[in-house]
């Protein structure tokens, strides 16, 4: 058996996020036809992670098990043929069999991209939330501060879990701004159902005054979505990297 | 009369160029059709050059002509929310009354746009030429400098017109890398149909040994399309800006 890691990037436009499902198109799907169309056998592909409808990434990894061997060069350039143009393989080798994308990664990283000016970008449309009111990013950069370390995210969750399954723990997180886009970045081992999104409209709404700067303690201390902000829109977001650090991924 | 100086930029990817025409999706009847949804009336809109289908704009200027009045930032504002995504008004002011934004032009720059890399990158599909040939930026930078002056273009048209109307002054020519992307970027008092795409086209043959990088005075001095190379892709062209120096346009 051969285990194959892809890299992929993909834009989640006209996607329902990574994970097949019925009567809707999906990345997993399109990587999975690709590798069809290529051995004539359907083979095992598995994600590093679901990702919503319409979110991007700048780098995924999917390993595709099978027992026929190829170049893994040229198995980059067969499948970049046969994907189509929105979703792009950046890099293929192989990994030891156990390997597993989802459960060997360490962390991984998140980008959300606000365009924050007066104005209209029609080359960023789907891939930015336009935002104009003037963003304050030292303040959010201040209080993204309190998502680092190890807390309970249940606020900061769409679905209803038990509140045990939603400790995460969060190593970085910063706002930074160049030019007109504004990007919030965070990463953690692990990242609940809508959980950047939900920081993203926390901050905005910390930005408009609807929250107090120093308010995400308090936001994470209830274990309550409605306390934190809006869901902001999933076309800002972007799987920027994973961390396989300590796996032989190289 | 008020006679209002826009600035847009656009996506070309679904439009046949600038230019109205029967049965098919022009940036021009978007933006008249925008005005009419403001004003409640057809006015003139007059653009800076036509483009071709699919071709984009970081700027693009036309012109407003109405007998109604609107602060220039409220009609920027109102446009921006009637025009589809993927066209935006960057900006909006008053000019006198006989500002043409095409006669007015003292010169052009357009870019084109080419990804060199041996991958596929989902973020430009439609925006770029892919071209995998690794390109030797100093050979075709010092080839474009043939372009450099004023020549008789037929060589490099896609039309037949006589040839005494085919002469351009090309003010600066030049052909730059930044990581995988390479820009040809050219500005002349003026372009023939498809002339930047043909000069494209020309510089990836030089590329490829299929002309010799001191072959453009040759191929202008033919007066003959069919000694230049193909012409590139429209999805790579941009018009970059428009010069009306020494206009008031501020």
């Amino acid at each position: 058996m051969r285990n194959y890691l892809l890299t992929l990037r993909f834009l989640g436009t006209r996607y329902h996020g990574w994970q097949v499902q019925e009567n809707a198109k999906s990345v997993q799907e399109e990587v999975q036809n690709a590798v069809e169309a290529i051995f004539g056998s359907r083979e095992a592909v598995t994600g590093c992670s679901r990702t919503d409808s319409g979110v991007h990434a700048n780098r995924y990894y999917c390993t595709l098990r099978t027992e026929r061997v190829m170049d893994p060069f040229r198995l980059m350039g067969a499948l970049n043929a046969k994907l189509p143009e929105d979703i792009g393989v950046l890099a293929c080798k192989e990994v030891p069999e156990d390997f597993h994308p989802r459960y060997d990664a360490v962390s991984k990283q998140y980008v959300y991209r606000i365009v924050n000016g007066s104005g209209k970008d029609p080359f960023l449309w789907n891939r930015a939330l336009f935002y104009h009111r003037p963003i304050d990013v030292d303040l959010l950069n201040r209080a993204a501060q309190d998502f680092v370390g190890t807390h309970d995210f249940t606020s900061f969750c769409a679905n209803k879990v038990p509140v045990n399954e939603n400790i995460r723990t969060v190593k970085q997180a910063s706002v930074t701004r160049d030019g007109d886009v504004v990007l919030f970045t965070v990463e953690a081992d692990g990242f609940l159902y809508n959980m950047v999104r939900i920081m993203a409209g926390t901050l905005l709404w910390i930005n408009e005054g609807k929250r107090d700067a120093d308010s995400i303690p308090a936001i994470l201390d209830a274990h309550d979505r409605n306390r934190a902000g809006l869901t902001a829109p999933a076309c800002g977001l972007y799987l920027n990297e994973v961390n396989y650090q300590g796996r032989d991924e190289g």
